[in-house]
Formats: C-alpha cells, structure tokens, sequence
C-alpha cells in the first residue's frame, strides 16, 4: 500500500471514529448501550469493515466503548479517560545483591496458596482455559502412540511442539527453525537456564523497575546482582538510562519483558524493541526477553518480539502455555541464540529431559485444537475485565490512586498515596482471605512501598466486593499513619 | 525369633541347599534346565515354603540357578561363581573443583540420543514399562477432574501423590508424612534442588567414587567441589575413607546412592546405612540419599534407606518413578528432613510447581494399578538380565576383565585391562552404532580410563553381537597401545 492510500485509509477510519463517538456524545448511545455491531456499522457507513474495526479500536483506546466477550461493542460505563496512570520511578542506579526480606518470602510463599480473594498470583482464569478440547487433544494423542509419553524425550524437548512454536512464532515477527527451540518447565525455567548460560555468580542482570518478583528471587538464588532501569508503565524499559547504566557497569545480561509487562502491563513499541536489540547488540551483552504475555494482546494483535530484530542470535526469547493454555502443565520453551548449546546441556543438567505428555497434548492442541478462536476470546474477557477492574480501583481506593491501563494481559499495578505501606496493607487484607502482590517484591532495593499488583482474571461483584475493602484498610492507614 | 531358633533354621536351609546343589552338581538337573518349583520342593523335602525360597536364593547368589521371569528357575548356563569382580580403588582424597572435559560432555551428550545398540544411557526397558495400566490411570484421573491438570499445581506437589509416596516409603522403612514430602522432575531437581539447600557455590561435597556423572555435572553446575570417597562395588562408600575425609576436610554435604549404587550396583548393607547416618550426624553433615533404584532388588526384597535411621531430619532422601514406571514422566521427590522449607522455596523459583498431569496419573497407578505385581516381574527379568549379560561380558571382553554382580537395577560396570582407553574405544564403538558410559565421566578426576558401564535392561543376540563388537574393539588395543 502505497503512504498516500495509507494517509487516506487512516483518515476514513478517524471520520467514522469521530462520527459515532459524536453519537455517543450526544446520547444517541446511552452509557452501558451496546452500539452497531462492526458488520452493521459497515452497511450502514458505506466503507469496509476494517474500517469500522480499525474506528472501534481507536474508541476503545480512548476509552469510550469497551468490547465485551460474545456481545459486541459497549459504550463504556465511565469513560477510561478518568483514570490517572503512575509515572516512570527513577530508582538508584547501583548494582545490588538481591537479598530478598523475609516479608517478601513470606509474601511470595502465600501467593500459591488457596485464598477466597487471590489477587496474588498472576494465574489465568481457569474458566477461561480450554480444558475439554486439551484433554481431548491429549487422549487422541496418548491413544494414538501409548508408548511415546512414557520413554525419555530429547533434552531439546518434543519434536512436535518445537515444529508447531516455531510456526507460531511467525506470527511475532520470529523466523526461528526447531533445531533452535528448547521446551522447558515453564517460563521460569527457561529464564533460569538463559540466565545461566550467560551469567556466572557475581555478574550484573539489569532488570526492569519494577519487575517479576520471580526474576529477582533466581537472580538471588544463582548468586548474580542486579541494576535497576527505570520503566514506563506504557512503553517499557528507558532506552536512556539502560545505556547510561551499560556506560557505567559492568552488566552481563538484560532481562526484560517485552509484551504487556508483569507488574506494568506495558508494550513495548516494536521500534523501540529494534532500539533495544541493537544498543545490546553494540555493548555485546545479551537479552533475555520473556513474551510470556505476548498472545494476550487486548486488541487482537500479535506484537512482534525483540527477538524478531535479532541478527546475531544475542536474544534468547523465553515463553510459555502456561497464561493461555494450561498453567499446570508447565510447558514454556527459549530459543537461545547463539547460546542454545550451553542451555541445552544445563536443562540436561538441571532435569535430563522435560516431561512429555503435556508437551505432547500442547503440540496436538495447537496444530488442531483452535489456539487462535481460544484466544480471540479470552482476549476480549481480559480486555473487558482489566478495564472494569482499573475503573473499580480508581473508585474504590483512597484519592490520589493511579491505575495502569495495560492493553494486554491481566495484572494491573496501582499506585497509592505515600502514606500507604502496602507490606502493612498486606497483613491486614490477608486477614480477610484476600491476598495481592505488594510493590516492595518487584524491586531489588523493595521500592513502590505504595504499590500493588493485582489479577483481574476474575470478575464478580464480590470481587468488586474485595477491592472495596482493600481500598478501605488503605484509607485507614491515612489517619493511622502508617504503623 | 530367638537366635538359637534363627540357627537352627539357618542350617535347615543351607542344608537343603546343599542338596539340590549335589543334585545339580551329578547332573540330576543338566545345565539349563528346570529345577523343582519352590512348592514342588517344600512338598518333597517337607520343609516349609520359605526354606526352600531360601535355600534357592543361595543357590542364586552362589550363581549356580537362576530364576527366568514367569517361568520358574533353572540351573545357570555356567555357574555365575566364574565372574571375577572389580575391587575397590582409591582416588585422590583432595576436594576439587569440577571441570569435566569436551570428551565427557560429548559423552554425555550422545548418550541420549538414538543409537543402534545404546548401552550408555541407564534407562529402562521400555518393553517393562506399565504402559496400558498407567494410560487407563491417566484417563481416568482426568475424566473424574478434567480441570485440576491444567491449573497450577501447589509448589510442593500433587497431594495425592505425596500420600501414596509416605505410604509406599514405610516398606523401606521410612516413617515420613506426605508433609515431609516435596515433588519433583524427576530425582535429578530432588537432587539439584537439596544440593542448593544445603550448599553455597565453593563448598565442597563429598561423593561416592565412582558415581553418577549427572550428580559431578550438577557439582561443577552450581560452582560446588567435589571430593571422591573409595566404594566397595558391593556395599558402597567405605565408611573409614568417609571419616578420614571429613577430618581433613570441610565437607557440606555428603551425596550418597545407597541401594544398587549407579554406576557399581553394590547395595550398602541396611547395618552400614545406620553407621553412616550416625557418622554424619556427628559431623553435623547432611546426607543427601539417591534411592532411585531401590525398588528395583533382584531378590524381591525392598532394602532399608538410610533415611530410615535418621532421627534428625539430617537425611536428604531423594527418588523417582523413573526407572520402574514412566521416565518420561520425570516424576521424582525428596523428603528433605529440616531442609523442607528452603527445597520448596527454591522450587518455587526454579519452575514454580510440578507439571499436575504425570502425577496425577502416577499417583491413581500406585494406588489402584498394581505396582507390586510389576515390580515383582520387571525385578525378575532384570535379574535375568544382568547376570546373563555379567556372563557374556566375562566371555566375550578381554582377558583380565572383571565385571560387577549387582543384587539390583540394571546397569554393569565392567573393569578391562590397564591398555583399555575407554574414551577411545568409544569412538571407535560409536560409529557401529553402539554408545555406553566411558568410565572417566563418573568420576571428577577423570579415572576409571579402562572401564565401562553397560545397561543390562535389554537383552538379545544382537545384542550379545554388540558386546562382543565392544570387546573385539576393545583386545585390538592391546596390540596398538592406546594410540
């Protein structure tokens, strides 16, 4: 398409935008009324129906309409606009043992455990999951070849399911061939063997701030230190300061994550993901880049990975089934690069070889199972709930609370006043059945002490329930102080 | 059973041991043929049942029959009595740090691929394996809960399975509850997993001599090092070298395989385990236990761990269903004694949890499958086989060549003339399609040049052609030296 079509094509879709959110405006689209289905609109507006979705999508961005799962568009209840999203936090810039306190433990050692409101843990909604098709998937299989699931499986893991990522990881932009994929346990697993491959203990990891508490807990573990780079809740790691701490330490590995980032739910702009490859490609450090998130895009779009700027092999992506498919059955994978030898001989180190009947089941649901209707769904319950979620948090936590507006994903990250210690709110909640993820665990030096992570997988009005009285025990610490 | 009794019934059975051995011996009973059934013969001697079980154990032991699997027993082609056995050696006592060198880690490397005759690799005979029954177990675990595979699984493991565990771990006489017990994949993460709990990088471990090379590539791994102890191929590590070594040394940890030790198949005697455990409880030293082929004794008796006689919580006990139900499972556990706390948390952050799937289906087989039933028959083939293969080694291998009799599992470390070079002859045995475990990488100084270990768990004339390739290949280096 030449710019000039493009030029036009996008002034069509701004008209559209503008018209019906001109109808909204004036009421003709009341609050909560579900608007034109995009097939309608198309008849009736006389232009194509990408068009129309490209229109829908730019009211959804602007928080005006909301897609809900299996019904359409919505005007939205309160238009997104309302809610005030946190800064970048600039943290300090020296590297640090990771020491995580014994709160945090304790945190993270609740987090799997069974609570009536579990905002903890990042876990999909098992409602969501598409239990009877993988488990036809895995009976066809184990019925098919009985014997297959029992013997050892590669080191490099199952054939199958390396054939069918690496069809999928097209999709991301990602030419990538089997050979030079890796099934693991989890993500986790793969970011534990990337890690490993490139670091030996005591070298630097520089890391988002905030970022996954489980990254810091094996940075801790396998003895290296980590730098803090300051990151924007919408576009992800400061391009900026990671060069300025490369000029100033010695760092050995990058570890970031790229799509819908965990605790932010930022994306990172693909430019920005060139960006990125290219400043480590010239310091010589590699990245390990998670993509953990990166099929729940609200908007329906697959975001392309860094590794998809990858020339030298010096990004080692790490995934998993485990947000989308089946968390239980631990099946993540890495393609490392140029280090893909030296990660294949710790995973034979660390447990021989990977267990083959999920990988087995996961293959076979991905090459028939209807991965991509799956996911058309419960992108638009996500979208919906992260959504109704940040609009409750903004109206139920004490003033001057901000809200992330991830545009993927399920974790949202709130910020509340100064005066509220969230590792106080924690033991407080926790009384109630009701856990989160407190700031401090996102952080080498446990800052965002006025932060929480919370799971908008579930939605309920005794969810909704919940939230109220976590805003309420924040408000109380106001006049508490925060002791 | 007081002991003047106990006597009494010893010289009941060697008695009529003695007599079925004058039987064989004129000939009553030809080389290869059928002896009396144990019923048989209780009724003709009119002694009891188990004094004939007994007096044919002896008979085994002193290699003149044998018993074939659902069949009966039968006078040994040639008396088992002919095998020379290789003695104990003793290696450096200095703690080193392990750095196993590009012709281990190609080895290894190799090992689990698909070769023609693969004697390297100690997997078992997937003919044995309880395939049919335990993908009935596996459907019918899912069809009951068609949801609780996919979700993720408690960090310390599948609940069910940790109970059939405690129950099953009374028969060698361990008293755990299902609380004690933490999940894994596979006995290699039980043992990655209790090595970090117990170790920091640059601490030394003290390991049997020869042992496990998966364990010295976890050692060099985690930046741990290593310190060989002398073990009798009989009955394991020698317990004065072991104390010797402590005084000199300070040891961390002590990483033991107590029953059909890989890669010497000798079992610690049930007396000396306790030694042991108390040896270590006065150091103050934890003893990590691989018990991974203890359900696997030719003689159908279940040994003793030595975590049977930990009264500290000091023993590290580690095992899986690897080698008797389902490699490709990975399905292992430990029972961590005071160590419990920090093994879960490092689980935690190396995968999270256990994938639920192969749990669930291991767990409804050991309680509704009939796991005795198959033990008692793989137990009896592999019993068959290795000493058949025993047999075949002393024929077919190098004048000088000594070879083990283990009393369990299914692996033969065989000890050739000093002008054998294993690691060459594995060059040489590899490109006719033949792989096994070079003796070098099974210790951390690379020793043992002019042995080898070979898994008995197949068994065929072809296979016979292999052994007797490897030997051919193996003599033809007397001639050209070891160039």
């Amino acid at each position: 398409m030449s710019q000039t079509i493009q030029r036009e094509r996008n002034s069509l879709y701004e008209t559209v935008a503008e018209r019906v959110s001109g109808l909204i405006e004036r009421g003709t689209f009341g609050a909560g009324s579900r608007i034109p289905s995009v097939r309608a609109l198309s008849r009736q507006f006389e232009v194509s129906v990408t068009t129309v979705l490209e229109a829908y999508r730019l009211l959804e961005d602007r928080g005006l309409i909301e897609a809900r799962p299996q019904s359409g568009y919505y005007v939205r209840l309160r238009p997104l606009r309302g809610i005030s999203e946190p800064e970048i936090r600039f943290p300090e810039r020296k590297p640090t043992c990771v020491n995580l306190g014994d709160s945090v433990k304790m945190v993270t050692a609740d987090m799997h455990l069974p609570a009536a409101f579990p905002f903890g843990a990042a876990a999909p909604n098992s409602d969501l999951l598409p239990i009877s098709r993988l488990n036809r998937a895995l009976f066809s299989v184990v019925k098919e070849d009985p014997v297959k699931s029992v013997k050892y499986d590669q080191t490099a893991g199952l054939e199958e399911l390396r054939i069918q990522i690496a069809r999928r990881a097209l999709e991301s932009g990602c030419v990538i061939s089997p050979e030079e994929i890796i099934t693991t346990a989890g993500c986790q697993q793969a970011v534990s063997l990337c890690l490993q491959a490139v670091c030996r203990p005591g070298d630097t990891v520089a890391v988002e701030s905030p970022t996954f508490y489980g990254f810091l807990q094996l940075i801790e573990k396998l003895g290296l230190r980590a730098v803090e780079v300051p990151t924007y809740p919408r576009n992800g790691i400061c391009l900026d300061e990671l060069a300025a701490t490369l000029d100033r330490h010695p760092v050995r590995a990058c570890l970031v994550i790229t799509n819908y980032q965990n605790p932010l739910g930022g994306r990172m702009p693909d430019q920005k993901k060139e960006q990125l490859v290219q400043l480590l490609s010239v310091y010589d450090i590699p990245l390990i880049e998670d993509d953990i998130y990166g099929d729940l895009g609200h908007d329906q779009d697959r975001p392309k990975t860094a590794k998809a700027f990858d020339r030298e092999g010096n990004v080692l992506l790490c995934a998993s089934f485990s947000k989308t498919i089946a968390p239980g059955y631990r099946v993540g994978w890495t393609a490392p690069g140029r280090y893909r030898y030296e990660v294949e001989r710790l995973k034979f180190v660390n447990t021989i070889a990977s267990t083959s009947l999920p990988q087995m089941a996961i293959a076979e649901f991905l090459r028939n199972g209807g991965y991509d209707h799956h996911l058309r769904r419960v992108r638009k319950v996500y979208a919906w709930q992260s959504a109704r979620m940040a609009e409750a948090v903004m109206e139920l936590f004490p003033e001057g609370t901000k809200v992330t507006r991830p545009t993927g994903s399920f974790v949202l990250w709130a910020e509340m006043p100064e005066y509220v210690n969230s590792l106080k709110l924690y033991e407080r909640a926790r009384g109630a059945g009701i856990t989160f993820a407190p700031g401090p665990i996102f952080s080498v030096r446990q800052q965002f002490l006025n932060c929480i992570r919370l799971n908008a997988a579930y939605w309920s009005e005794r969810i909704e329930g919940a939230l109220a009285t976590i805003g309420q025990l924040a408000a109380n610490m106001k006049d508490s102080g925060s002791a």
